[in-house]
């Protein structure tokens, strides 16, 4: 059976599903689906994905899309450790209550703040600094929530887990979006949560060297973005 | 083991909830939080779902909320039949799709919409009239998308089943949000939508009688709401 990843690593959920398959030693061949060139809206791709969206997959002759459903089916159609989606069904649905969570709050926040800080300026669209002010609040809300209820002191990953799951990983490339953003930028939203400044160092490690080679798209792409600020006077 | 909900039938996963459990033969225990009365902000409540929203369960020592998270762990916990959350990986990814799918489109849309229409009249919360056309569009949108990807003809449930899982219980429970509505305002939003009106009374169906039994609460608010708005003249 052939698995092909239909991704953009510029995607915070393609870059959660590229390491995931990476770490798993799940092999896949990764079709490249250029957000910038649009790809996404071409006829072609609407075959694979009708949403026009990435990540998405093709196993054999299934196709699915968002990135928690894929994550989660992948976990079970290939021989993935246990920790990354618990079969113990209590577990599992604290796994699932993350994700699920994640959709309205932190992801909401987040797409929000950085497509209205740095992405509309990219493609050229309006930027609505309420709605980044919106996203940015939700996000800072988000963080709080998930320093206050999912980590542990102590421990490495969401519900004090000593491996990660498949939550971890979506969310901590969700936060990791805030590399394309400049440094001063990034310390003035993250520096004071050190909670999860250490669950992204511990969630690198247990996916190392994979979760770097994934995100090494971020620092050429944040360098044209701040120039393209700079020039704009933005 | 006690299973006991934390719920408010004007609330749509709630009562997708209360059907699911209610037409599978779970024994629970309905506690119900007062949306209107603000017992959902009580530091009692916080203790369940830290959150501040409906539904949540509490099933022994076990605490969850978000509604798609607790009906896939019921449907796991209890004998329920299997059609509702397949056990089958790849069926399963279908219906986790669906619902994945939903978070950011038609609950989105439809929230928006009936709490700038409505909801906000009888909390007294301005009423933001550029939400409410985005969320309809969207809520709209996404009508669109289920019947142009989900429903087939002549089947009555998502990806073609013959009998509904938690999706459609899960969606299908969000449309009827727009019971809180004038009739001619269904009608303008929902009649041209079909398959939808055949969606809805198919779940209808197979889900008698709670499902008409839970929405019973919906009838006497709606009129509520439309006396508030005649006297507002909005």
């Amino acid at each position: 059976m052939s698995l092909k990843l239909y991704v953009d690593r510029i995607s915070q959920p393609s870059r959660a599903l590229v390491i995931f398959c990476k770490v798993n030693g799940i092999e896949f061949e990764e079709v490249k689906i250029d957000l910038t060139k649009k790809q996404h809206h071409s006829p072609e791709y609407a075959e694979i994905n009708p949403m026009k969206q990435v990540p998405a997959i093709v196993h054999d002759d299934l196709k699915l899309f968002e990135s928690h459903t894929i994550l989660g089916y992948l976990a079970s159609a290939f021989p993935v450790a246990d920790h990354w989606y618990p079969s113990d069904i209590r577990k599992r649905a604290k796994v699932q209550l993350v994700l699920d969570w994640h959709h309205s709050n932190l992801r909401r926040g987040s797409v929000s703040y950085i497509f209205n800080t740095l992405i509309a300026l990219a493609v050229g669209a309006p930027i609505n600094l309420s709605a980044a002010a919106k996203g940015e609040k939700l996000m800072l809300a988000s963080f709080t929530t998930i320093e206050s209820f999912w980590l542990e002191e102590d421990k490495p990953f969401l519900h004090g887990s000593a491996q990660p799951s498949i939550a971890d990983l979506s969310l901590v490339c969700e936060i990791m979006q805030l590399e394309f953003a400049e440094e001063s930028e990034r310390e003035r939203l993250l520096g004071p949560h050190k909670r999860i400044l250490k669950w992204i160092e511990d969630t690198k490690t247990a996916t190392a060297p994979y979760f770097d080679e994934v995100h090494a798209v971020i620092a050429p792409i944040r360098e044209k973005l701040q120039g393209l600020k700079a020039q704009l006077g933005k």
